[in-house]
C-alpha cells in the first residue's frame, strides 16, 4: 500500500547492504522493518537518515525510553500512523510499562488540548518566558 | 493582542479567584500567566482545564520534568508558540539542563523529519507492530 | 511583517479594485483587512479566493455564524494566528455570545484531545462507523 | 491495528465497566465503539475523557449538532481518520442531512485553503481584530 | 472505509457527469478516482474543486511536474494519506523519475525538521526577511 | 523572544565558530540568520543541521529554486513563522519572480483545500495509485 516497493535483501544494492547489516547489528537481530525497505529506494537518504537517528536516539543526558516517548509524542501531532505503531513497539521493547504508557496518552492528550486552546485564545506570551 | 482580554484579578468572579488562589497555592508563587487570564472568561472551562492539568502533569510514573519535555514535544509539532515558550520556561524551572534541550530538540527534528518520510511513503505497518 | 507588502487601494490595479469594491459592498463598511491586501499581488488568486468565500460562508442550509465557528475550528487547529483573530472577530459580529465562545473552546479542546488520543492508540475504525 | 489491544466487557475492571455502563445508558443503546476499549487500558483517563466529552457534548448555548460539526472539522484539521469516521457517523445520527455536510465540507476545505494562504503571506494582523 | 459512498457513473446527476466528462477529456482517460466519486455528493463543491483544479494545476510560471511535487509537500506535511498516493501517482506520471523523487523526499524531511527547531526555538524573524 | 538567547559571533565556540564560517563561505556573505544563532547553544545540533541542509538543498536532480518552493509548502503547512519568512526570502534571492510566487500559493491553498476533503471523506486509496 506504500508509494514505492519495499526493497529485500536480494534487490539491495552494497550501500543499502551496509546499512540493513548495521540495523541488524545495532539492533541486535534479523529482523528490518518496512520503513527502511522503503526508504532503500534512495540509498544516500536511508543511510543519512539511519546514522543520525542511530545517534540521536542513543544513550545521551535524556535516557533511551524517554527519547521514545518523546518521539511517539511528536508522531501523534504529526498523525503519523506508521510512526505511532512502530515507536509504541520499540517504547515497549525498551521497558515502557502500561501504567507509563497510560500516563504518555494523557500529557500528550492534556497539552493537544492546551495547545488548542492556547491558540485559538491567542494568548500573548508573558515577559517571564522569553530567554 | 489575545482574541480576548486577561482577566485581572480584581475582575475575576469568586469561581475564578478560587483556580487563581489554587495556582499560587500549588505553584508557590504569586504569578499567574496570561494563559489562565485569557481562559477565565469561561470559569468552568477554566477550572476543568487547570484541575485536569494539574494532575496529569504531577507525579507519577513519568516524572514531572520528563512529562514537560513531552509537553514540548507536541507543542512544537502543533506549532503553539505560547506553548512552546511557557512550557520550555516550565522545563528550565524543574532542572532542564542545556544539554537536555539539545537532546529534546535532537530527538524532536528527528521525529518530524521521519514521521514526513513515513508519510511520504505511505509505508505499510509491519505485523510485529500491532498489539 | 508579512512576507508581501500590503497593496492600497492607489496600487491597486483595475482588477483588484473590482474585488476590493465588492468586499466593501458585500460587508456594508470601507475596510479591508490586511489578508485581501496581502493577496492582491496576484489578482486572479484575490478574486478567486473572495468569490469562493462570499459563496462558501453566505446563508445555506447552515447558518452564517455556524459556519464562522466551523472556520475558527479549522484555523485553530491549523494553528493560523492571522485566522484566529480575524474569524473570532467576524464570530463575534454575527453574534456569538461570550457563553457561546466559550462553548466553541470546549469543544475544540475535546477535540483535540481525544484527536490525539484516537491517533496515538491507532484505533481501527467500527464497521458500525463506515458508509 | 492498534497500539493496544480493545478491552472487552468481560475484560474490564468496575472502573471500566461502570464507564461502559454510562456510555450505554447515556447513549442508549449497547454498542461500545473502539476507541473506549481502547482507552480502557488506563481506567482513570478513560472515565476522565468519557465524563468530559459527556458534558462538552451536551445540551447548551450551541446545539449538539453543532458541536459534532465543529468537532468533525477539528478531526479533519487533525488528520484524526477514527475521529472522522466516529464524528461524521454521530452527526448523521443527530440528524446531518446531505446538504449540511456538503457546507461543512465546503467550510472546512475553504478555511484550510485561506489558513495556508494567510501564513504564507504571514500577514499582520489588523489591529481592529484585537480584543 | 470512506465516511459516504462512492457516486457510480449510473448514479451521477447530469451535473456530476458532466464534471466526470470533463475530468475524462482533460487527462484523456476513462479512469475516474475514488476522490471525485466521494466528493460528488455535493454536485456544487465538485464542480468548483476540479474547476480550480483543473486551473491551478495546469501550464504557468511554474511546469506541471514541479506543481505535484508541490502537491505532494503540503499532503505530506498535512499527512493526508490519500493525497500522498494520488499525488505521487500523479508526479510519476507525469514524470518524476526515482532520483528526483529521492531529493524531493530529502528536502521535505529536511523542511520538517528545521520547521520543529526553529517553532521549538521560536526564533525571532530577521529584518531583512521582512517585506 | 526566542526561547534561548542568539549566540554572538564573540560568544560563538569553536566548534560553532567553524559553522558560521561555513554558512559564510558558502553564501557568499557575511549575514548569519537568527535561525543558526539560536540552534548554536548545541553546536552538534547545528553543525548536523547545517551540513545536512547545505547537502540537501544543493544542485541535484532538482533545481535550487523548485527546493525552495518545496520548502515553503512545508513550512506553510507546518504553520513555521520563521520558515515561511525566511525561505520565501530565500526563494526570492533565487529568482522566484512574483507570479511564479503567485501560482505556489495557489497550488498550496489548492492542495490544503483537497487535503481537507479527502481527509473528511476518508476516501479509500484507489488500487491503481498504490505501487
Amino acid at each position: 500500500m506504500a508509494t514505492v516497493t519495499l526493497i529485500s535483501d536480494e534487490e539491495a544494492t552494497p550501500e543499502v547492504r551496509a546499512v540493513f547489516d548495521d540495523i541488524r547489528t545495532t539492533r541486535g537481530g534479523d529482523f528490518i522493518n518496512n520503513f527502511w525497505r522503503a526508504l532503500a529506494h534512495d540509498p544516500a537518504l536511508l543511510k543519512a537518515t539511519w546514522e543520525r537517528l542511530k545517534l540521536v536516539m542513543g544513550s545521551g543526558e535524556i535516557d533511551p525510553l524517554t527519547k521514545e516517548m518523546i518521539y511517539i509524542a511528536v508522531s501523534v501531532a504529526n498523525a503519523c500512523e506508521y510512526c505511532a505503531h512502530s515507536h509504541t513497539a520499540a517504547a515497549k521493547a525498551k521497558g515502557m510499562t502500561e501504567a507509563q504508557h497510560g500516563e504518555l496518552l494523557s500529557v500528550i492528550g492534556m497539552a493537544s488540548q492546551t495547545n488548542a486552546l492556547a491558540t485559538a485564545l491567542q494568548v500573548t506570551v508573558d515577559d517571564m518566558f522569553k530567554a
